[in-house]
């Protein structure tokens, strides 16, 4: 299992009212298992300064990195530099380098009070590149400040990587087959004790004919998780079904 | 602005690892502004004893209701009736009108050992209808116990709308517009300042033939929310564009 753990804060009240959908956690969720690091939770709060700064107190110690997404745009609606100056105790400044990254984007004569908002940096913190619109984030201890236009938080995030890496890459095996999951529950728990360096997940789903369980091996070592995937497939027989190998689809109507 | 609050725990590592896109939170955030009830935080954890009775213990008190989705089903992975008692300090006790409800639902021959785990309720708990499977969730203090499968979740929460009602719903005005958000940013804010009942939120997004930006006036007042979106309009074509009423519909690649 792996030895970094990360947690992101989706900063949005638009994604609290249920209008926007978030995006984000499932970018930084795959890219940052891709990396060996475990993504272990997410908040979504709202664009409110002492709800920012009392999770950040909260989560950053707990957790390796901790990514935020969302509001470091240039409307008042954008608050997360200064709860992140707060939480950290630095002062918010103009950053000359991100002014600079604006003006050359914008044009000098473009570059209005509201755009250089965009410019206000944690002391202390480091910019972070952004490739689709100029406006940097920052990295400050361990937290990550991402915009949250979903497109700008992925190539920020693509950026990232290279530095990010070192774990070995959590991988995953899936066996699904048109059984109930309760048919399959104590052979599951067996083999889940006899594969204690894997996680394994059981997801139901339903389809227009009946119902189907997704079994998820997760771990790092592929050998174990062929392993326990052949032990899943064998139990799945044993009901009188032929598993598949594929990943169930349609992820959209199946959870634990 | 709404006097109720609630928050949303997601209980499922397969969002965390990326694999699964969480379409819960969407459906009560939805649901639960309609009932004129501010989803305030919502945080996805992993299948960890001590992360659900950890998470359930900081949010219980902070907010009038906590609903949580996921880990109720029959297999070793599905914990959250156990941490749940334990966050309460009560038993997990063999509930008989759940075992009624799972054995009129699969038959008396089918009623497996794995099955009846389903009937483990807190003790004190209400059970919750489960008009698709069955297997009920359960009520306990100010906390709602779902499963985890979309359709499951979201017809268990259709039917307790009823009884959670009350509340002026919170409603929305969205104007759009082919405008930067960074030129808008400073009249927005004055018109924040004018209209400090309604929340008003700025969500720039992308097209491919430019940028644009859909503020959102959110609050419980119809009049109020079309005199703040009045002036936005107002403000779009002061900056010399036609702004349109309708929401920008690509939310997937938007976000403030």
């Amino acid at each position: 299992m792996p030895d970094r753990t990360a947690c992101v804060l989706v900063i949005g009240n638009e994604v609290l009212s249920g209008r926007t959908r978030d995006a984000n956690i499932p970018m930084l969720a795959t890219g940052l298992a891709g990396l060996g690091i475990a993504l272990r939770e997410a908040r979504i709060i709202p664009d409110v300064h002492e709800a920012i700064v009392s999770a950040l107190h909260d989560v950053r110690d707990r957790f390796d990195l901790v990514f935020t997404t969302g509001g470091i745009g240039p409307t008042h609606d954008d608050i997360t530099a200064e709860a992140v100056s707060a939480a950290f105790g630095v002062e918010l400044e103009q950053n000359p380098d991100a002014v600079k990254r604006l003006r050359d984007y914008y044009g000098p004569e473009h570059l209005t009070p509201a755009r250089l908002r965009m410019a206000r940096i944690p002391s202390g913190a480091a910019l972070l590149d952004n490739p689709v619109s100029a406006a940097p984030g920052f990295c400050i201890g361990n937290v990550y400040v991402l915009a949250g236009v979903p497109r700008i938080a992925a190539a920020c995030f693509d950026l990232l990587k290279p530095g990010l890496a070192g774990g070995a890459a959590i991988i995953s095996r899936a066996v699904s087959a048109a059984v109930r999951e309760s048919d399959l529950a104590v052979s599951l728990g067996g083999i889940q004790a006899s594969f204690p360096d894997v996680d394994i997940g059981s997801y139901p789903f339903m389809t227009p004919t009946g119902y189907g369980v997704s079994i998820v091996a997760r771990g790092t070592d592929p050998e174990r998780l062929d392993q326990a995937a052949a032990a899943v497939a064998d139990a799945m027989r044993a009901l009188g079904v032929e598993p598949f190998f594929a990943d169930h689809a349609a992820a959209a109507d199946e959870s634990s």
